[in-house]
């Protein structure tokens, strides 16, 4: 067991943040709730991203950019838009520093306040759809699929890195369409593909659902989710698509004339994942070792270091070493020859066990002489020795392999985790000693709902999309119920 | 000539402002000074943007992201930094708004006022250092090589879509090394890099050359550049590379102990272009007609239009169309077959070319029957009849041609606006009648460049890097020069 990483065992919480610091990933800031991502973690988040893009591309999305303020009355225009986010907003009100006459060094110039204070972008529906006003004015002009990749800040009180900071990169999705339907299938769509991309590429398996009233999005209708489970038995939001109806159009007087020249509002989606995905990557697969990584988003997904006896031969090794890196290469797989001189192959090989690299090929004096390398699996730590003639072969297969073993296993986890409660005292006694998703019956009130937040801080993760119908009687008030949700608790 | 746009000869400034919106590449904004990057701009600045990632990246820098806010007190740590930035900082003053008791809407909670101001970063090389001082201390932790893509505010008086607005996207360089030399050397690699990007890419023929000291970089010891110049004879900034000394080290107190365990200041660089860049673009290569992108950067490098004679044939040419498409397409060339019904081909003919696309493909009923398709050339506006089946071939080849053409077409009139001026009035003369850059003697002194700043509003654009030295007399003072500098009204 890694000696700089808690185990999970001793604080599931402090294990994190080893994993997330001692992995390379990011850094605590001189800022409040910010975080630096450093570059292993940044090109992590890169994998994710083109790929995520690529897939909004595919199904016909273009990228644009809009600004990164938003003056205070756009946030007031949509009344449960701003309930939601007014309470974590930051507020740029002045333009200017000066030196204080007074000599109090650098000081805000109170000459320079702004007429109207500036919100930085919680989300940014607000100073989108002011511009879409400008845009649209014909059903020619639908649909309207664009998406942003961007920064934006939400003053949150407490924060861990990746899972809740306050300043965080998401890609957020604003799409305008003419009919209500269309805007549905839309944000169903945008849901499909992030559930593709997590369970494809993150290896993380996920629930579809529906979030409750209380739980939806700040100004949606609906808010459709995709909830992950972590290894701590907890469960973490890992994207959200909203249908907002024509609220939006409303608040910004966006209509369309449609074919028979009547004018109606238009109607809308807005979807999003963020920098938190990474955060979820690394609970849900990492070991007490440190972070394992899938394979098809991994910045580094094979790593080659060389033992040398002192002098002997190494030049050979490095030659070695360089031949099979360029040939991995040459095969599309993400390679790194770690020839460092100046650490110790022990201290690489806990190194890149940390940072969660998936194959490690180790070559030494034995292995020139017999043709063969060393090949040892990150996620189950098996150990070959394979026939350098067979290299790019086995490894390959190995990537698929654990790709698809890193999905299983947490597909198993998930699978063992859904529990049925039938009653109050089962519910909770899962909660406490189990733990995942509890599948219950509740009575459809926020009130209902509210209590059973307060009481054991487990709250409706989702409404599962292919949920049957079922009778029951809610867990908290004992009321008709007509379908079970997924309760946890969560990230 | 367009209607929508008007002619460089009317008003050259209003001219730019068409390309630039009735282009599609952006639009104005509800937030003083900041633009909205539509799909098609933001289409261009990816492509931009992900070349220069790829050059980064292959001389060995990574990718990294910092907190977008600055405590205040971080700014004022360098002298010169801070002097420079003050005055056009966002400054962040509060966390939260609320309701307002009295009835006035939402306001800002005064209760919610930060202990410490913080500035939506003008730039990052203070927030990064004091980073770095926790990530290095010694010579096996240099060089650091980190580039970060980000959005940066600067509150600009007065502002012009791409080329100076309030909130802009750029990237950031910021490296750290052992020695003085290593950086210089830094410094200039990325000049040389900028330099190789935006004269084989952009079709942009540049200047290298260093800044005088009071043009420098707030915080340099020297700040390298390039330098173009558009077809109004008005030079623009299109990138620079600072040496910055150890003076950020100092501010923020990094040291590394060298091989001897010696403790010393790291040395530093920051380099950075910007969305100006597209500016540059739409200023040195469009026309009267609109936009005309270099095809190694155009976001669609081919349109073909079907030209349907009502609904004969109607299916044949739109197969016809989507065959040629997916050939090109399979050639690897970007191409768009634009068969949308609501517009009639001279619409589209005059849309395309305001979007400046290299490459117009049209067919119509006559092509079909002869196998041929009619090609026009953005750029010379030439139009040929080439037979269907050698499309490819000649598309290609063109699409180098047209790369070529507008280089030595922005080579020559640069070229041919390198003027030298021997005194006062031939230097007034030549600004005020012919532009372009004026080859001049200088004293040296900041007394002399700022008299003539505010004299003629001509800067000294930069002393370039291959200067030969020549005894003259400064064109002001009259006191004795050893170089010419290079002098322009500029961007």
């Amino acid at each position: 067991m890694s000696k700089e990483i808690t185990s999970r065992q001793t604080d599931y919480s402090q294990w994190y943040n080893d994993l997330v610091i001692k992995g390379g990933l990011a850094d605590y800031s001189a800022v409040r709730g910010c975080m630096v991502i450093k570059p292993y973690g940044f090109a992590l988040w890169e994998k994710m991203r083109d790929e995520l893009d690529r897939m909004f591309k595919d199904t016909g999305h273009e990228n644009a950019y809009f600004p990164i303020f938003i003056p205070k009355s756009f946030l007031s225009r949509e009344a449960a838009h701003v309930e939601g986010f007014a309470k974590e907003c930051a507020v740029v009100t002045h333009y200017r520093l000066k030196n204080d006459p007074d000599g109090g060094g650098i000081i805000v110039d109170p000459e320079a306040k702004l007429e109207e204070e500036l919100i930085v972008r919680p989300t940014s529906e607000t100073i989108i759809w002011n511009t879409y006003k400008t845009w649209i004015q014909s059903y020619r002009d639908l649909p309207l699929l664009i998406n942003q990749w961007a920064n934006v800040v939400r003053w949150e009180m407490r924060t861990r890195l990746f899972l809740r900071t306050t300043e965080f990169l998401w890609q957020e999705g604003h799409t305008a369409h003419a009919t209500s339907d269309e805007a549905i299938a839309e944000a169903r769509l945008m849901l499909d593909i992030y559930a593709d991309f997590v369970e494809n590429y993150m290896a993380l398996p996920v629930i579809r659902g529906v979030k409750t009233e209380s739980e939806r999005f700040a100004g949606a209708i609906d808010t459709y989710c995709i909830e992950a489970l972590m290894q701590d038995g907890k469960a973490l939001q890992a994207g959200t698509s909203h249908f907002l109806g024509q609220n939006f159009a409303k608040a910004f007087d966006v209509k369309f004339s449609d074919k028979q020249n009547k004018l109606d509002y238009v109607w809308a989606t807005s979807w999003g994942v963020s920098t938190r995905l990474v955060g979820a990557l690394v609970m849900a697969h990492g070991d007490d070792e440190g972070l394992i990584l899938p394979p098809k988003i991994a910045p580094i997904q094979v790593v080659i270091i060389p033992i040398y006896k002192g002098e002997e031969r190494k030049d050979v090794l490095d030659a070695k070493g360089k031949e099979l890196a360029s040939d991995l290469k040459k095969a599309g797989i993400r390679v790194k020859f770690d020839n460092n001189d100046n650490n110790r192959p022990g201290w690489k090989f806990a190194e890149y066990e940390k940072k969660g690299v998936p194959i490690r090929i180790a070559i030494g004096l034995r292995d020139l002489d017999n043709q063969t390398v060393e090949i040892v699996r990150r996620d189950s730590r098996e150990k070959w020795s394979v026939p350098a003639s067979e290299l790019i072969e086995k490894i390959e297969k190995m990537l698929s392999e654990i790709q698809e073993a890193l999905f299983q296993k947490a597909l198993n986890y998930r699978d063992a985790h859904i529990t049925k409660a039938e009653n109050w005292t089962e519910f909770e006694k899962l909660l406490d000693e189990k733990g995942g998703f509890i599948s219950a019956h509740w009575d459809g009130t926020a009130e209902s709902e509210e209590a059973i937040k307060e009481k054991l801080k487990a709250t409706i993760r989702c409404i599962p999309l292919d949920n049957p119908p079922e009778e029951g009687v809610c867990i908290y008030s004992g009321k008709a119920s007509r379908e079970r949700v997924l309760f946890a608790r969560a990230y």
